[in-house]
């Protein structure tokens, strides 16, 4: 029987479940493909180490030991950073390989390239796993696409913040203990910047950008802030509030433009990311037909990205891929323009606060601060003026009403 | 440019929202497919109405006319009901129609038939429609079971019983105010036996089981239970130990047999399925690979269903079907069988209860009840000794460890 040659580039967490839920699935591969999935060759940095990589593969630290040989169907690429991954990936499609990446970064900014030289070279690009892991994202986000207009995406991308916020708020610990936690279970990396600083979340929102809108924000414009400085303080007045702190990553359409963010925000019970806790990930889109979806699952480890890796192996090798719809996606971007559309904030003061030029009808006063409806370039103003303050988007339509209700 | 023909059988709120759709989506239609689409003919019952139907579409109550259509390409099914849809459906994939329908008892009791029929005659059936409205349910599992033995799935598939659950709990109304109300905003018919005595999931689970599993639980066994009985007390009561009602559909493999049921049942805050509330319908689904991914959103109303049925459509058209993992599915059917697996549970008595049997090392009382840990048998038999006493599983791993700690 003829069979279906993969080469995996890089063997972490990754890699190796590629590796290991290939061997263990031959069975399910065979019956779905047609034909048996050989592992033939994994691109490793030290080739001393013994990873328990059966003989018949090949094990190299040589990339071009792996273009040399005679065939290679699907290259899979699980590596960290922009490069070597994107000069691999080209390679490898000039070579005639379908090409599968779960490498967030590298696709998030060489991804249009990719796409394009795949499309010149008739084979087909793979990137489910480099958002929420497991979670079918992309997938569901294309099908969708297929009649409707996209007008916003929220999610919570990264599962190393939410994880430290869920146990700040179970737990009353603070962020360098909830840290010290996530970093014990292996959730967190010895430099944790790129996940609680929001980069990660930020990769991966490019790239839903990029499938959704058919266009990336101006990056320098897009507010990248992570959660390093919320306290346990605000955690517990938020939650007085029936409020939770999740980090979201969030773009939609305003106008023409593309615009997104990655910040702490603040959700209330009736919001579909509020009870995302743990290391989950989950987003929710909202098409004009279907109205609003929302997906959660395991957003990263071994086996759930193994999983989406597969997932579009086979997709490549039947050609079932759906056509990028790009009619849908061009067109939305010619929705009426609303620049003042106003959204609901929670201002945590530290003393004083001046709520100059906000009229006094959209402010709420409570106990441990201020709700008010603002448009974001009057939020930026207030920030300006009010330094020491922290002031978070509020995501959902409880708090309003209830301090409506409440302090009114 | 050659067009794509459409018949629409059913002209309720799933057929006219599939011509709207159809009517104002021209442009992605044929972005996507390459061809406009043309709703030719539409089944109706009573010709004499006025429904707004453009006058080029050949609207008649006698399908024998749309058979003798020259050109037919896709027939899409809107009716309630076993028959005609059956009878429709056949005739029209006998004349080589791709067929899409949005019934889900027609489907329960036919799917398969339907399946082999289309296959046979080199056509696609597509029933994303059936379950959970714009949800795509369908197009995940199948996606999923390509490289994943389905474990479990548990789901919230009928929405009208979610939105009066969610009433009687958020405003303490009794069940006939709140179906009261459902009927008021239109979730709910002057007959709401079907929804609410859970025959409407039941139809939903028998459709999943066919895909997940690749058979269906024999019939007669599966508890069938609505939520007619719980009363404002029960779901208050639940409230106070952090439990929710839900009506639970699920099924699961229990060693080579596939289990399910359909019933009220208690979930946890740790549950995903805890915060769907209203209208809303959500599936969890259990692979062995993927771990768990939780989907949500409308389960139904006019768009949300013809976004599926349109889906469907474009994948009809562009034979982007992925073909069934039948190598998958029926592989899961030789796991290992456990027949005593212990559940939780809650005990809601009235009076006195017998817990003769089961040892009291798996019971906490608590002020209203008593939680338990034990198998299905056991609680059968607990059910004839406490005739007048409410049981229900509890869903999520909450309840066990705080009663533990609170009252032990």
């Amino acid at each position: 029987m003829n069979s279906i040659k993969v080469a995996i580039l890089g063997f972490g967490t990754v890699g190796e479940g590629v590796y290991r839920t290939v061997e263990t699935h031959q069975e399910e591969l065979a019956a779905v493909l047609g034909k048996k999935v050989e592992v033939v060759a994994i691109l490793i940095k030290n080739k001393q180490k013994d990873r328990g990589i059966g003989n018949e593969v090949l094990v190299t630290d040589d990339f071009e030991e792996i273009m040399h040989l005679p065939q290679l169907d699907v290259i899979v690429e699980a590596i960290v950073g922009r490069e070597p991954a994107f000069t691999y990936l080209q390679r490898s499609i000039q070579k005639g390989g379908h090409v599968i990446t779960a490498n967030k970064e590298m696709f998030a900014y060489h991804g249009e390239e990719l796409k394009k030289l795949a499309e010149a070279h008739r084979v087909s690009v793979g990137f489910e796993a480099t958002v929420a892991g497991g979670v079918p994202v992309i997938q569901t986000i294309q099908q969708l696409l297929n009649i409707n207009r996209i007008k916003k995406i929220e999610g919570i991308l990264n599962g190393t913040s939410n994880y430290i916020l869920s146990e700040m708020r179970v737990n009353g610990q603070t962020f360098p203990e909830a840290l010290k936690a996530a970093q014990d279970k292996g959730y967190a990396e010895a430099d944790p910047t790129n996940d609680v600083e929001g980069f990660d979340a930020f990769y991966k929102l490019l790239i839903l950008s990029e499938i959704a809108f058919g266009e990336k924000p101006v990056w320098e414009s897009v507010p990248r802030e992570g959660i390093s400085s919320i306290t346990e303080e605000q955690i517990t007045q938020a939650e007085n509030l029936g409020l939770r702190f999740k980090l979201i990553a969030s773009i939609q359409l305003d106008g023409e433009k593309v615009i997104g963010s990655v910040r702490p925000t603040l959700v209330t019970e009736s919001h579909p990311l509020f009870n995302i806790e743990g290391v989950e990930n989950s987003v929710s889109i909202e098409g004009d037909i279907v109205g609003r979806i929302t997906l959660q699952g395991p957003g990263a480890g071994m086996l759930p990205t193994a999983s989406a890796v597969i997932e579009d192996l086979i997709h490549a090798v039947l050609e079932t891929k759906l056509p990028e719809a790009e009619g849908t996606r061009r067109r939305s971007l010619h929705a009426s323009r609303d620049q003042n559309r106003v959204q609901n904030w929670l201002i945590m003061p530290q003393g004083e606060v001046s709520l100059h030029r906000i009229p006094s009808s959209s402010v709420t006063e409570i106990e441990s601060g201020y709700f008010l409806q603002a448009n974001e370039q009057e939020i930026s103003a207030l920030r300006r003026q009010n330094r020491s303050a922290s002031i978070f988007e509020v995501l959902g339509d409880y708090a309003v009403e209830k301090t409506v209700k409440v302090y009114l």
